[in-house]
């Protein structure tokens, strides 16, 4: 059985100058890996299994090199014996922020082409739409049992669900961490979001009580295309606390089942990694949230490596760990720094789409690989979906930007088939990087002031932005950026699924169903809210026009 | 033969506060070392040798981590391969700046007490004082041969000449790589230095044709109180590219003599590393100044290792890497940028003191530590006279800044005996360190305004200075500084040596000749130049006020 694709993934532009050019080499080369992933199944009867684990704001370096970790007050054993014994990828880039990077891993597109290239926030009303095809659906569709659990951060809307985008079974929190401070206690301790208006005095000037939204969830869980039920009570603190333990629980559980029952499985645990109101019991010399999180997914690190190794299905099982972007060094709490990069989460620089990251597939992938390659995350729906024979499930009436990076993994250092990478924040597409250089489009006047050139050799901090030594790339960059754009016009970026959330709630408290319904009388107002929702604007909380160059 | 010091050193205040605590404990462990090293000396008839190697400019992070290598297009497997088979220190704290660096660990004390708190350039008329004692004269006094090959850069006055301070051979630069630019070649790539004025039409409103400084070398060589000779003709740059490779020789060639001879060796190999007119053939993917001249010195580290092995001697050989100060990022070459720390070179921030450094003593110092103690440059001084058991000829009238670190480098992480740093920017206290907290002491204003404290594993950057969270040190800072300070009004600080340069030559130029004279005519002028030069500011180029809350 051939694992290559039959139909014809439509790729972005930049991808075909290099097929172009290594098409024939790529072709050898898929020929031998084709032939050792045959030889694999074989051994064990099915496809590999595939372990995803992705997780919160954490730095290139932050995690995987010890001598980083000395500096800075904690340790995580588990996970830099993974990365010591598999791939430790150097640069592999994300989007710069959790819900953009969450929809690109799942999609295999930049979240621009989805439009969920804003982190979504509680009552936004929107999500995932059900067009989009994510990875669960495509392994679903080859018979991998599939199960998704921890931080989904995709979206409120029924048809965001995890549950309704080919997961067999989930437990998913749709919001971000935010939710962590809705809480009482975090009221006291300052968080003043007005959620618990019975702590305070009425404000005597408030003419619409009902504005502050009150229905909100810890986590849902259920089965594909099922309705889901609420987990945990809020705002119970020490639920919220639960939510990691109980899906590292449920992973093993899925893990041990499907291997008992020989079902190839892909399991994505998504970590909350840390609630803003933190830990009671301090376990890091650091003390700060991050590292307090970090250490605690590490012993589970420990778990997962010797339950796979118990079952014996270390050898046919791939574990790819990894950040969904840079450090919070934003309005972040003590301990979200810059490592070796500069920025963070939601910036274009290095620091904000670079990210710890590693691979671990003993027997498969070669230990103690130190890989310089760019990678991108979307590479992964790519490459899951040719290691799992289900190329012939990837979608082929939109653009793609994973490509398939079985060759790195299995192969190693320098077998990459990608040297590009196009950033995006929000809408806004800020930086085009090709190989060792770099140019950031924003904050570049019209003409020739303020553009930005960088060789991320020698200047990783991006800091010395040169002009007439990096010159010679300003064309080529320009016409990447053009072919890039004009590819947009046959594959257009879509919107992102608009409605009103928590819908499809079995055990839906009052205040839940409330947030699901419409809350006036539509009889007295003018307009529909329903309408109002479902056109809100294609960005929110971003100004297109910060870049001072920008039309 | 104990190794302990019969007569008491004088240390800075903050020491003693350790000893009050850790006396006992640590002279039980000193009985153990002493135990250790007796039994070394026993099996190979001499104490051990030492061999330093310190270059310039490179951050914590750059060396001996491949995987920040990966991500800067370079790679120093011979360093990297020394470091994972010895110590690498996460904390090796340095002076900020070259010459201040080099007197530190020569004379054990920081540079503000023997007055070399000023990077040295050319014609600066000064030099490391006949009083200060160094290492070489320490190790000298027990029967050490010692040597010094390399970028001395502690004046270019006799008395400041490495043959005049306890090196048996020296081949030495007395300025750093500055020089390297003053050759005609630079002076078309526009390095506008006017000390070739042959090259330019005159300036018709210059009334001072002998004010240029003409007269300089290369590098001195020589022997212990002898005469020294000029090495190389400079401005022929393709000879200042051979200074390197020449010490090399003789390093290696110093060290081969001594295993032969049976004789203890000390000695010092300090690489100029680069020109700053580069190097003609590229050997990295960088393709930056710094890490072309750290890929030539890793080659070296290669081939001294296997020097040590091949004569038998590894195990009996102490050999210390390290730079001198954080990278030169400002006003520096693409490529010398901060890695994990804040700032440079010339910086009181952590990315100008804290360095890449490395221990290596096979069957002494365990393989694979990577160890996060504080150690200062200072304590190589003492430590390296313990282990000559040379503790008493270490001098007794003045501040030994070096602590004794020979339980750090031999029973590893957490043995150091130091928490504290006191870091100058010349003769400027700006900062004091104390385990994980740091309080910046300039830029302050009077009463509470910009007082910044940090938490180093936290904020390693130094970006989020915290006021409330970290008050209760505040107190703890006011006192440790007081006390250092109180303790320098009986031990005070010294004043460099003054004097006309490069004087005692025996092969000396005329332009050199020139140099180390008075050049005017003494029956024309009403005051006496040798006079000015000796009463020189004990700074020069540093505004002591800059600090907004100094006085």
């Amino acid at each position: 059985m051939s694992m290559k694709q039959k139909n014809e993934i439509v790729h972005d532009a930049e991808y075909y100058i290099l097929e172009a050019r290594h098409g024939e080499v790529w072709a050898a080369e898929d020929d031998e890996l084709d032939a050792r992933l045959e030889a694999l199944r074989k051994k064990y009867g099915t496809p590999p299994n595939i372990v995803h684990i992705m997780w919160d704001d954490t730095a290139f370096g932050e995690v995987g090199i010890p001598h980083l970790q000395k500096t800075r007050g904690f340790e995580t054993p588990n996970i830099n014996r993974l990365a010591a014994e598999g791939i430790f990828f150097c640069r592999m880039y994300t989007e710069p922020s959790c819900t953009p990077s969450r929809a690109a891993v799942m999609t295999g597109r930049h979240a621009v082409r989805s439009g969920m290239y804003n982190v979504a926030f509680p009552y936004e009303y929107g999500g995932l739409d059900a067009e989009e095809v994510t990875m669960g659906t495509v392994l679903s569709s080859v018979g991998y049992a599939t199960a998704f659990y921890g931080k989904w951060h995709l979206g409120d809307t029924e048809e965001s669900y995890a549950t309704n985008h080919g997961f067999d079974e989930a437990l998913f929190t749709p919001y971000n961490q935010v939710p962590s401070i809705y809480t009482p206690a975090a009221e006291n301790m300052g968080a003043i979001t007005g959620m618990f208006p019975e702590m305070f005095p009425a404000d005597p000037y408030d003419l619409d009580r009902g504005w502050e939204p009150r229905g909100y969830v810890w986590a849902l869980e259920g089965r594909k295309e099922g309705t889901v039920r609420e987990w945990g009570h809020p705002p119970d603190h020490e639920d919220y606390l639960k939510i990691d333990p109980e899906c590292e629980r449920r992973t093993l559980a899925f893990i041990r089942t499907n291997a008992k029952g020989g079902k190839p499985f892909y399991v994505a645990y998504w970590p909350q990694l840390a609630s803003f109101a933190g830990f009671k019991e301090k376990q890091t010399v650091s003390r700060a949230l991050l590292q307090e999180g970090l250490v605690r997914l590490d012993r589970f690190i420990g778990e997962l490596r010797d339950e796979l190794e118990t079952l014996g299905i270390a050898e046919n099982t791939l574990v790819v760990l990894m950040a969904d972007n840079g450090p919070m060094v934003h309005n972040g709490p003590p301990g979200m720094v810059e490592t070796i990069y500069r920025g963070g989460k939601s910036d274009y620089w290095e620091g904000g789409v670079r990210v710890a990251a590693f691979a671990w597939w003993p027997g498969m992938i070669a230990p103690g690989q130190i890989v310089g390659d760019m990678i991108h995350e979307t590479d992964l729906f790519t490459t899951f979906a040719r290691l799992g024979g289900a190329l012939d499930h990837v979608p082929t009436d939109r653009i793609i930007d994973g490509v398939d990076q079985t060759s790195l993994l299995l192969n190693g250092d320098t077998f990459s088939r990608r040297d590009y990478n196009f950033i995006y924040t929000g809408p806004v597409l800020a930086a085009t990087v090709k190989g060792r250089f770099k140019r950031v489009w924003v904050g570049e006047s019209p003409g020739l002031t303020g553009a930005a050139f960088y060789d991320l050799y020698n200047d990783p901090r991006e800091v010395q932005p040169k002009m007439l030594p990096l010159f010679p790339t300003k064309g080529m960059f320009n016409i990447m950026k053009a072919r890039h754009e004009i590819w947009k016009q046959k594959y257009p970026d879509r919107k992102p699924a608009r409605d009103f959330p928590l819908k499809g709630i079995e055990n839906a408290r009052p205040e839940t169903l409330a947030a699901s319904q419409i809350r006036v009388d539509l009889e007295k107002i003018p307009f529909d809210p329903r309408e109002f929702i479902r056109n809100l604007p294609d960005w929110e909380n971003i100004d297109v026009g910060w870049g001072a160059g920008e039309k």
